[in-house]
């Protein structure tokens, strides 16, 4: 394999510490260091560890004394990467999981920008969606002709827990801590899944489950009815609220347990049945994020081998680039 | 879109049918023309079509009057294509399913050689498996680290139709028509799910099933005792053999359905639950690795534009090649 890859974590909440997990399970990687807006907090995080900690806002800096070949950005979507991202990209390859869906056109060109001057990859959106995802829907809307892919989300049995509709509860007033968990529809899995691509509102395909701890003075019917009332959040989804302890929610809810599907049915050119799902079930969403990341440092190093600059997604990368395997091993093992 | 893409399609059985229908299903290609070793039998086929039918053996002048961009390769992989392959190769860029998956390496190489020496791309070994399933196994043991992919096949109630298998039962003495059908052993299915990399050998993880018609003087008991003792074939796995009358099989099996998935199941670096499922389901096989095929002949002329040339399999190919969208409309719709 060659040298290591070294990477530097940008950003250590859920995600950057499932990173570090990713980069010190695979053989073919080292974490040179971790950079933050806040590096005495993640040094006392860190406790007795070597690592290297520095000030992310002093990208001259690290960047001589980490020496990295590239950074793994594990800031939010919201407010950190869209300013973070084009910053860094201007210093280093970066690979990054920006999952504002709608924005990312405009992220990929303010990317594609800054690493293409500086001759840098930045491989942005990545995980599992976007991601994965992102990937199987294309494959499967160019192999299946005409056919539409849906996603659904939470198919567990306890469902797939959804950070920003949580936070957005506890940020009603009375709410002291909530997890919401986003379930998918049974009855519209099947009308996709017997093809025809079927019109179906967002609250067709998921209903949302609210697992709520209240302040002692909070009035629960109320805080049930602003929850049920919230636009675009819950409004369009049948959505089921539960008051519990905190204790309770400690307990059963402590994990950040995800997953979910692409349906792609139609029919072949000549009329056959054409029917294509890809499933992921993950118990940590943002160790499966990170685990998806990593993969992407190996591919981000052999564009930059081969010479290209600039931004790109995981649809413009040759798959056998996220595999440490050669190309002897791959086409034996896989092919 | 620009020019459409010229296709010649080389082989005109089952697969070749496919690719016609898919082709003409796709606004950003042409079907130029038909070659085959017989080309009256495929002119009688095709009736009052104006479609050119060409001597295959006649390479400078089938290409000379087609002028195609590629030729999309639908012999058989035993004896057709270890030969046509490279001859074809020298002369213009090819997409093929060559589906010897342990030959592959070597014929990776000879296409390789072909390809490289005239300036050509030649896609190998593509389908759904080879093919998809490929690429699948790739991405999951790229993602979660130290898992081992499993494929299943023939997860419909009614199984999946195995061509070579139907025909190893043909040959048999006594035996005037059979299908045979496999079935994933559900068993199986769930102790891959349930992780840990098991261990399950060929028979544990499939069986088979024979609809079998007796010429009139055959012994029914010698030659189901022949179908389950065929080494590889039968003899590693539970087989059910039933006995019926041509009428029957006629109208019960004269379908090509096929499908099957690709499993793995692990762990994250911090030991979350890890779990990658891709599953498909084909009204007919050699139609849906048509419609595969037909995908590849968009990325082969991407890969030309790019300057490239020599072998390329499914996972030396960026996924944004195989679709008819540009990269904007990409992001977008998908990402």
């Amino acid at each position: 394999m060659g040298e290591k890859i070294r990477i530097a974590i940008a950003g250590y909440g859920n995600v950057g510490r499932g990173v570090k997990a990713a980069i010190e399970a695979s053989s073919d990687m080292v974490l040179c260091g971790i950079v933050s807006r806040n590096p005495e907090r993640v040094k006392k995080e860190l406790g007795a560890s070597d690592i290297m900690v520095m000030d992310i806002n002093d990208i001259a800096g690290w960047t001589r004394e980490l020496s990295p070949d590239l950074a793994i950005l594990c800031g939010g979507s919201s407010t950190d990467l869209p300013v973070q991202g084009p910053k860094l990209a201007a210093h280093l390859s970066t690979v990054d999981s920006f999952d504002n869906h709608g924005e990312i056109p405009n992220y990929f060109n303010a990317m594609d920008k800054a690493a293409h001057d500086s001759g840098n990859v930045a491989v942005i959106s990545t995980g599992w969606d976007p991601g994965i995802f992102s990937l199987e829907r294309v494959l499967a809307s160019s192999f299946i002709p005409g056919v539409k892919p849906y996603g659904f989300y939470g198919l567990s049995e306890s469902g797939g827990l959804s950070m920003g509709h949580s936070d957005a509860i506890r940020r009603i007033p009375g709410v002291k801590d909530a997890r919401q968990y986003t379930h998918a529809e049974p009855d519209a899995i099947a009308k996709v899944r017997s093809g025809g691509n079927p019109v179906l509102t967002a609250g067709e395909m998921h209903w949302r489950e609210c697992f709520i701890v209240l302040e002692d003075s909070a009035d629960a019917g109320a805080v049930e009815e602003t929850v049920k009332n919230m636009p675009n959040y819950f409004a369009p989804y049948r959505t089921v609220v539960n008051f519990i302890t905190q204790d309770e929610l400690n307990i059963r809810f402590s994990g950040f347990p995800h997953g979910g599907c692409v349906i792609a049915s139609g029919t072949t050119a000549e009329g056959g049945s054409a029917q294509i799902e890809y499933q992921c079930n993950w118990g940590s969403n943002p160790a499966a994020t990170a685990s998806v990341l990593v993969a992407h440092a190996r591919a981000t190093m052999r564009l930059k081998k081969d010479g290209k600059s600039g931004a790109f997604t995981i649809l413009d990368i040759p798959p056998a680039y996220f595999s440490n395997l050669s190309r002897e091993e791959l086409l034996k093992k896989f092919m």
